[in-house]
């Protein structure tokens, strides 16, 4: 079964868009996918699959992948959906946009928390809608919603609020009560919400709790986009899933992207079903890896000068302020010249986030340790 | 190395579409790719691809497949294309659906031949354009451009002509002189031409004539796409690109699909980057055995009482006209019922083509030669 060992010089293979952007000597700890090798269970699967012929495949909506996610899904305590009220996608950002084509007008206004992950962004500007971005509240234990802020930010034409949960890049996972009181604020403005849960299966705080079961309300106002990227390190194979409870939702967003959206590949398919079938062993490794690279980014955190971070609650996102060194103004590229290490800038993450970047731990300890100790090294210099 | 033997039991694999959509006792000879496996140097590099991290790959275009790609189409005498002027698409559809959206506007006139392939008249109509259709001529060699109808069809707001070469369904391939007449038409109009040409490496005639070779003036006018998934038989696999050495029409129609599309996965790229690597052994001999079966349906079509039928320059589409046929109504409800072979109706092809069949002769001599038997008996009965 397919295992590589973690070296640079295996993971440089020449596909791999982390490895290659930058040159030879720079350790990537930028895009968010993970240096592991995937689930042995996907590789035979896929391997299978070759055996048989590469024609259409259903591309209608695979019934037994609907059927897998939908029992996932209702073990997460997501009421039974509709006949239709789940839909594939070839990847998750495509289902931002659609969602933001099918469920606003152009010059509608539609919210989202920042930083954020760049494509919820673009998602709401690329085609002409207008971004209400709320900043978190960075307090001494993590990241945190501004109520008030939020109330501030709706307009007359506000149709929509983008919820990431987990959150990237913070890491933060939305608690109850939080949830609860983004559901009552929806409700009170009647909003449509669009809910990006990709990184649900990465949580280091247990059982995932989707924002749709909240309150029954939401059912008919929300709509859930999800995949296995991210937890099963797939996003070579783009596939997602948008579900939703309102079918007429779910309809609009189809419209507005009929025929332009691609279908994901049988492959990508083949490979969504075996991670739901999976026996979990591969995905606990992993984040008892990832969760000893956390607490190394920690521990490590405590002793540079001048960074603020809060250690994320799931995921392999590690989002670090360094607002307060004196290369704040051009930190990313600061640390790519002289520790040679590439991390994601902060300004595609939202307006005021020049100094911040977001360091992806998804890597062998060895790795990691190194790009720490570089960093490190780099910002004692100046 | 892969290969099946082409028998109903083996073809009935539960992804593919064209096996499982109908009952077990009806050959499929409907929806457009091949029984035939795969060429083994494409399942060569997929598994060999396996071995290697699924994580995100050049998602902004891979330098090989465009090398690759850009050789083969300047063998075809394509001018070299700029920077930039091949784009990736997930599937030649959502490029047929994008280069609609970005190269014109909502109540515009969009020009396509009938019959056609259902997505080009879905593209037009999906967001909110006007199909101008201009049947083809039925003559007793083939099918003809009808001139005289094209002229007339063109209104003050047409803006696009869509061309398929070669055609789908009725396998023609246009000649020389009748690109130089759509050229000569398109440029006396000023319209854009979007020349689908996928089905380009199965024409039975010889090397392929890229539209935008015809004539310098067209370069700046059209937008050609392509694919692999006809001559490899992978459509399972997404994939397909357009390309135009007018940097102008590419960007519209990538802003005008941006976010929206989704990539081709990790697979499809090295999918594609092996068929264009391929010595070609595998296509020659699929071309071959198509060859052969589109003369055996043509013998066939002979016997058959009624039928009028012109036989493919390319691919292995064979467009049944059945419209003196009693049962001319409901033909293809009648063939999937009576004669158990499921074909693809007519209608969906355009206006008027009612009591037409299209039959997908990509299979083995003997799944042909039952499914025209039965038809044959069929037909007789009635
Ligand atoms: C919150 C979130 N949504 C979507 C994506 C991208 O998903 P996909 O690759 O399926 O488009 C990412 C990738 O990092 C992400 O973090
Ligand atoms: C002319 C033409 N264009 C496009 C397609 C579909 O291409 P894809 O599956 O890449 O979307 C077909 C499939 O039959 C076709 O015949």
């Amino acid at each position: 079964m397919t295992s590589f060992t973690l070296t640079p010089e295996v993971l440089r293979h020449p596909d791999s868009y982390k490895w290659t952007l930058y040159p030879q000597e720079v350790l990537p700890l930028w895009v968010a996918d993970m240096d592991f090798a995937p689930a042995p269970s996907i590789v035979a699967a896929l391997k299978d699959r070759l055996e048989h012929g590469l024609g259409y495949h259903l591309l209608r909506g695979d019934p037994d992948l609907t059927r897998l996610l939908g029992a996932r899904l209702e073990q997460q305590g997501v009421p039974p959906l509709p006949e239709g009220g789940m839909r594939f996608l070839p990847g998750v950002v495509p289902g931002l946009y659609a969602a933001v084509l099918g469920l606003t007008a152009p010059g509608d206004d539609v919210l989202s928390f920042t930083p954020i992950y760049p494509p919820f962004l673009s998602a709401i500007r690329d085609h002409g809608r207008t971004a209400r971005t709320v900043p978190l509240l960075q307090g001494e234990l993590g990241w945190d919603i501004d109520w008030a802020a939020l109330e501030q930010a709706v307009t007359p034409a506000t149709r929509l609020l983008m919820l990431c949960h987990p959150h990237n890049p913070t890491g933060r996972v939305w608690t109850r009560e939080e949830l609860a009181g983004l559901a009552a604020f929806a409700l009170r403005h009647r909003l449509w919400v669009v809910s990006d849960e990709l990184h649900a299966d990465l949580s280091f705080q247990g059982p995932h709790t989707p924002f749709v079961t909240i309150s029954p309300e939401l059912e008919q106002r929300t709509l859930t986009v999800t995949g296995p990227c991210k937890a099963y390190n797939t996003a070579g194979l783009g596939i997602g899933a948008m579900y939703s409870h309102n079918l007429a939702l779910l309809d609009r967003v189809t419209q507005a992207s009929a025929g332009v959206m691609g279908h994901p590949s049988a492959m990508s398919v083949t490979m969504w079903r075996a991670a739901l079938q999976d026996d979990g062993a591969w995905l606990a490794a992993v984040l008892d890896q990832l969760r000893q690279n956390r607490d190394r980014v920690t521990a490590w955190a405590a002793t540079v000068p001048l960074l603020r971070y809060s250690p994320p609650e799931a995921t392999y996102l590690a989002w670090l302020d360094l607002t307060r060194h004196p290369r704040a103004a051009d930190m990313q590229a600061f640390l790519l010249s002289e520790a040679k290490v590439a991390l994601n800038d902060g300004p595609p993450f939202g307006d005021g986030y020049q100094g911040f970047v977001r360091l992806n731990f998804a890597t062998s300890p060895e790795i990691l340790e190194e790009a720490l100790t570089r960093i490190g090294r780099a910002l004692a210099q100046e």
